[in-house]
């Protein structure tokens, strides 16, 4: 409603709504929110660039220019953008499945990722096909996340280890694991354990340490985001200073210092068709992860966003991240959350967060050059494993069982077959399960219960009935996939040896009346109409009854129908 | 309900049920009709075999076997199986992109592509899955049924002009038959030209003649329908004494004469690979079109027909046909008519008639030497026009928009792209154009009629309403595909100037909540407690009930849940 009151430069471009008011004050909350997501980016956007199996820098690349994106297109105020974990893997599955050989073949192929889901995301908010992520349902959703946490966590023992493994699935993982496990580093599996507890301990422990040693809870918690940091800088002193990478402690190396490249991406047909699928697929997991946490955080301020503008905000930042040596980026959980309790304001705080990790680029990158790469597992492992919730499986199972199976296969295919296939038989078998309940819906004979206008189940209740009248509740939309179904069930209720000569169907839940539904309707009337038997409607909402009218059906029709199924009862019992 | 007192059985050998009661009465109804399809059956049978870019004797031999099988299997009394036109352009179009060269190849292929059908059909059957076809819409079938009529009546017009052509789409069709203008042959064309204007008058003029001469409406009718037979007879006397086919006029030539050659289809896997997705095409289309044919004839005498069997019934039937020199077959609408208004009482009928074909196919087809192709191509001309029915296009362009896209859609690229786009492409709209519908349900905001207990739309109707209360009456039920829309269309409408502090979500129309749409609902709750308004719902189904009591999500909701709108009005009201 608001936007439709915008012209199309504020629908386009949220930037000239927030600018305009842009304050002192503003600019200060920005500032601080954006230092701290900065500290925090950094380790996180080496070690997500490794998780894609692509040279560290392009993480940094990834978090610079696609914020400047973002901050420009996208409505979210705070939603932090760059590389994250899920997105991180599938594009290291996507792109591990096209036997590329150099590291240059695979970081163009990356930027080509980027950029074919970019353009995805930009066609589509431009199409204003928003709802399209709807079709993920968030059970689909949870078991995709969980299954993904578990296989990054496992992808990255190796580093944790010492040792090399590949696969992208959980048999893989394993087995490649086991068949490594005698050529285990020490001195890699000490670093890495203790990145690992140090790393808990922060996110469990320091906080309740630093509230306890008078800190107040907001700053207690900013600091114990900035505990990555310190691993980082204590284990490259200790690796520097023992000179672990000559015992077999793997570390980043040389990470160029400058300014993020121009990159182009390739423009290879027959890349693009490799790639489609997984930009596809990736840009949905993107949108759909990137919009909840943008919704959630929008609703606590009374703000809204936009999902179909949010198309575009993802899809430009995608695009800018093809053109500037990075990889596909989305807006992330955590960081979006910190963003936000550090008080940022506007999506200039991006911005802000662009220009520092552009400086780390320019200026830090000779320090990384001694960081373990275990210590970089090691903020992977803990980031993801609070990811993997099994819980969903319990609540599902208690709700539903249809949801409880669609949780299910996609953990189990995800797991055993990769992203890519677990993400797209969720979605496919969410759809499937839905159109298998709706096609068979629900639909009871109801009678009158003694003294009211009320009609009840009359299996359920000691209800009035009479002999030669049935009257069926249909508990859903008529469409073509249930139409037959109705059909048939009424077909199949009425071959029997009662005098019957009435069938009423009660439509009070009946949003809908498809014309393949309205011909059984119609084949039915005749059925019917050849055995003796008059079919009435009732309770038909004003949208159905008005194309009920324009289509004729009316006229044939070889009963009523009544407003309500208390006036079919009274004008039909005998 | 019948079935569940039914043994296995009687099940899954419906004749089991029926001989029971076989009585000479019924032995002589199923004679007559039997002669009647016989002889009805014999041109069709060659013709669709030519259709099917297949020797004419396979059509012979498709006829034989299979009705055997479906006597056996099919719950259908008046059924009749065999190759119909529909499926011989999709056999045709499936086997010619295999760019096969022998003949011998071509009718393993055939064979082969009836075996997964068949093995498709049946095992749709044993796992109940009938309710699949119901996902081909109504507006879809008919859309494809016209175009593949068009289709079929271009294809034949070659042997009507005695040129060669080749090609499954309308542009192929058209431009091969141009491009060999120059190359007609005249007397092919007399023949031809006088077939069609004959049976096109068979069709339109005999039977009032007939009537006028004295018969009665129903001899009238079934002499009528043998007026193909006698348009073969004369036309194959006629080419035999005059020596036509040394003047370029095609005939069908030598057909072999004997019992049906034992055949087993190929095992080759890239060959299934190939044919699998076309087999699955047919298996559906060949389904659709038989499930409707026998439900409409079982109505017109209160029999009922259990879909799940007629799968196992056409299934073997294909199954039959693949190990007996036969093709793809599937119940044929006019001569399943014919069998119907000849009097034909049990499947017996299916049975003589199998034993008619066998007869002609051991005694008359050296008859059948000098039978002009025409002749075949003008039989299936006339049969299929019967089926091209543009109507469909005006009904559902006056009915609903997304159904007139649907029928367009699949017309346009059955023509365009050929049967097997043509179907899968409708089967994907049809889907996706209802779960985009779902997934933006209509939700009308609701006030009081004065004087009444009623809510109706604020928008339609002049109604009293509170500055502090909004009620939103949702008309769908909520599932993962629109939970995202009600939470946000909601979040919209909260965000405003008034004081707000109560919603009503009306659930009068919601036939049920899935986890999906639970979750959505629990973070709208608590969205809405963030700004201090409180969420209630009013009108909750007992099932929907059950459910949310289950999963805790009343103790969490901030408002009631109130068992009338009216209750929450007169509760909430200031």
């Amino acid at each position: 409603m608001r936007n439709a009151a915008q012209g199309p430069i504020s629908r386009y471009f949220p930037i000239v709504t927030w600018s305009k008011d842009y304050s002192r004050e503003t600019l200060t909350s920005d500032l601080v929110a954006a230092v701290i997501v900065t500290i925090m980016l950094i380790p996180q956007s080496l070690a997500y660039a490794l998780l894609a199996g692509l040279p560290a820098e392009m993480g940094l690349y990834a978090s610079i220019l696609p914020l400047v994106a973002y901050a420009i297109f996208g409505t979210s105020r705070v939603l932090a953008v760059g590389p994250v974990a899920v997105v991180s893997l599938m594009t290291a599955a996507a792109i591990g499945q096209l036997g590329l050989e150099t590291p240059a073949e695979y970081a163009l192929a990356a930027g080509t990722l980027a950029f074919l889901s970019g353009g995805m995301l930009t066609l589509m908010g431009v199409l204003r096909l928003g709802f399209l992520a709807n079709f993920l349902s968030h059970p689909v959703i949870a078991g995709f996340i969980t299954a993904s946490g578990i296989l990054i966590a496992l992808s990255q023992l190796k580093h944790i280890l010492g040792v090399p493994a590949h696969g992208h699935t959980l048999p893989a993982l394993l087995s490649s694991l086991v068949s490594h496990v005698t050529e285990i580093s020490f001195a890699t599996l000490i670093i890495g354990a203790f990145s690992l507890a140090f790393l808990f301990w922060v996110r469990k422990g320091l906080k309740p340490l630093l509230s306890r040693l008078g800190f107040g809870s907001r700053m207690a918690d900013l600091l114990a985001k900035a505990g990555p940091v310190a691993a980082v800088a204590v284990t490259t002193l200790v690796t520097w200073g023992l000179a672990l990478d000559t015992r077999g402690v793997s570390i980043v190396g040389a990470v160029p210092q400058g300014l993020p490249p121009f990159t182009a991406p390739s423009f290879d047909a027959a890349l693009w068709r490799d790639l489609a699928l997984a930009a596809l697929l990736i840009s949905i997991i993107g949108f759909v992860e990137s919009v909840s946490v943008a919704q959630t955080l929008a609703a606590k301020r009374r703000q809204r966003i936009d999902p179909d503008q949010e198309l575009i905000g993802l899809g430009t930042s995608n695009i800018a991240a093809a053109v500037s040596g990075g990889y596909p980026v989305t807006g992330g959980f955590a960081r979006s959350v910190v963003n936000f309790d550090a008080g940022a304001e506007t999506p200039a705080a991006g911005l802000f967060t662009a220009v520092g990790i552009l400086l780390a680029a320019l200026l830090l990158t000779p320090l990384l050059y001694f960081l373990p790469k275990a210590v970089l597992a090691a903020t992977i492992i803990v980031a993801v494993l609070s990811l993997v919730d099994f819980s969903i499986l319990k609540r599902a199972w208690g709700y539903s069982k249809v949801d409880f199976a669609a949780v299910t296969v996609t953990i189990l295919l995800t797991l055993g077959f990769g992203v890519e296939v677990g993400v797209a038989s969720g979605l496919l078998l969410s759809i499937g399960l839905h159109l298998y309940k709706t096609s068979r819906p629900h639909v009871a004979e109801v009678g009158l219960v003694p003294g009211t206008q009320h009609f009840r189940n009359i299996l359920r209740h000691d209800v009035e009935t009479h002999d030669h009248l049935v009257t069926l509740r249909v508990d859903e939309s008529l469409y073509f996939a249930n139409a037959r179904f109705l059909e048939d069930y009424v077909s199949t209720r009425v071959v029997c040896d009662e005098p019957l000569s009435d069938v009423v169907l009660m439509f009070s839940a009946v949003n809908e009346v498809d014309l393949s539904a309205l011909e059984s309707l119609e084949a039915l009337n005749l059925k019917l109409k050849d055995m003796g038997i008059r079919l009435h409607l009732s309770e038909v909402k004003g949208p159905v009854m008005d194309r009920l009218k324009r289509s004729g059906f009316l006229a044939h029709l070889s009963g009523e129908v009544y407003l309500s199924q208390y006036d079919a009862w009274d004008a039909l019992k005998r």
